[in-house]
């Protein structure tokens, strides 16, 4: 079967074999953004050479902004609800091969307010097997980063932090950006002080101007602030974690892998890392779910 | 005499009579950014046809990117102290007049850290006079807003919240900002639903996701999201209001000042607003205290 993984501005598509092992696997820039309006031929090109007849998507490609707009499921849920909800692109559509796409999750809060994810509850489907039945949860760190509270084979709720896109902000936009050098290396110490520093009293709107203070002062150097406002973000999205929050598995690539690691241990927390291709693996189990892999497997 | 708010990126002139009142204000797009390197010639054009013998200058002007850097002064300070440490622009820089520089302070926290302002000291001090002997605040919004504790006539310490800018950020790049319509009229029921969102669990990371989420259900308009993330971060600035701060003396530009005084009020807190004009009786106020003015007088 193929697996896509698509989202706002990229993609990633996976060809796996029937034990769900990924063969290949591509990274294009062909977000939803720029395939609008001809999501069939950007799939097509995506895929080209892989003719399996099995076709299963995740990401903002469920979207109103997508091909097909497919309503969320509500927490807590777990494979089986995310599967039971699985949304088909008529055969015409694509090549007429059999094309699905997976429901993102919404979880609702006691006050009224809600949270989204799309795509997320693909790869924290392609690990939960592997978490147990005591509550855990799932990073996703990400420019949206992810934190998922799972029990028992589902995902009761999650909350977002604007994380990545605050960083990615501040240092191309803010007058912190213009203290900055270039990056270079992260500079571990300095990334550790920005976590600890996430911890005072204090919002973090005033904690951002730490980084004008340090710089100010020569405590740090224009190369290592960079690598403080890192850890001040990812300290204060960490802030947010329940005490309770059991084993935290991280779900990201390398260099995000790496920073949250550091982040959490610092926090005393025990981390488990897991690999981005979860996505694929998060297809895989919900295409079995759903029965569409014996059928595929006969073919 | 003339009294000089010099910032970063504008600048502010005012012509006062020997009483202190400003007979004639210019506001100028010349910061020091743009008029670094010819401070001489920029402040020439800003007063161009006042021919007054003193001038006292504030802002980041003193700043190490300005006309000379003037040390800060350390917290607690009130005018007197503000006042000893006045610099002096040597006569033949800008055409044998009295020229001088208003010093920043500096506020030391406990942990180790600090923050510092620039041109707010002196804002503080054109009011400081009114507030009497009990522990009062002064908000001075903006870019970055600036909070001062001030008791018997010093500040004892500050903090800055980079609220301005950050609203100024997310309004211009980012995935928010692509939610909002162009600003029109604030709307006020949607900046309260910011405030009061901005006092629950979760750190700001998180609550900004809310933007989002918020008008994908159509709970707000587009219109209305940007006033929902202006309350947003003013209510986040706001809780780090200490409990017992008293009376909030805002200084501020007539459209911040609507919108601090009703976070403010929402949250309970007794609020004076003051005109922009503080920093020209600032400005006056410090000339007075350090004897440049009876010599002006008898000139």
């Amino acid at each position: 079967m193929i697996a896509i993984d698509w989202g706002t501005t990229s993609m990633r598509a996976f060809l796996l074999d029937k034990g769900g092992t990924v063969l290949e696997q591509r990274r294009l820039g062909l977000g939803i953004l720029e395939a609008a309006g001809h999501f069939a031929t950007a799939l097509g090109t995506a895929i080209d050479g892989w003719d399996d007849p099995l076709i299963v998507m995740a990401g903002m490609i469920g979207s109103r902004q997508g091909w097909i707009e497919v309503p969320y499921v509500d927490c807590p849920a777990g494979p089986r609800e995310i599967m039971s909800a699985l949304h088909g692109v008529p055969p015409l559509e694509f090549d007429g091969r059999d094309v699905w796409i997976i429901p993102g999750l919404r979880a609702l809060d006691p006050a009224g307010g809600c949270d989204v994810m799309r795509g997320e509850e693909t790869q924290i489907c392609g690990v939960i097997d592997e978490l147990g039945c005591q509550r855990q949860t799932v990073c996703l760190p990400g420019t949206h980063s992810k934190r998922a509270s799972v029990m028992a084979g589902r995902v009761e709720t999650f909350a977002t932090a604007m994380t990545g896109e605050i960083f990615e902000l501040l240092c191309a936009h803010s007058m912190l950006g213009r203290l900055m050098s270039p990056a270079r290396e992260p500079d571990s110490d300095a990334f550790a002080l920005g976590v600890i520093h996430a911890r005072r009293d204090g919002d973090l709107l005033h904690h951002l101007f730490a980084v004008r203070t340090l710089g100010l002062f020569d405590v740090l150097s224009r190369e290592q602030l960079r690598s403080f406002l890192s850890g001040l973000l990812i300290g204060h999205e960490l802030n947010d974690l329940p005490v309770d929050c059991g084993t935290v598995h991280l779900i990201a690539a390398p260099s995000l892998l790496v920073a949250y690691e550091a982040a959490l241990r610092l926090r005393g927390h025990a981390v488990r890392a897991h690999a981005e291709v979860a996505a694929a693996h998060g297809c895989y189990r919900l295409a079995s779910l759903a029965g569409l892999l014996p059928q595929w497997g006969s073919a």
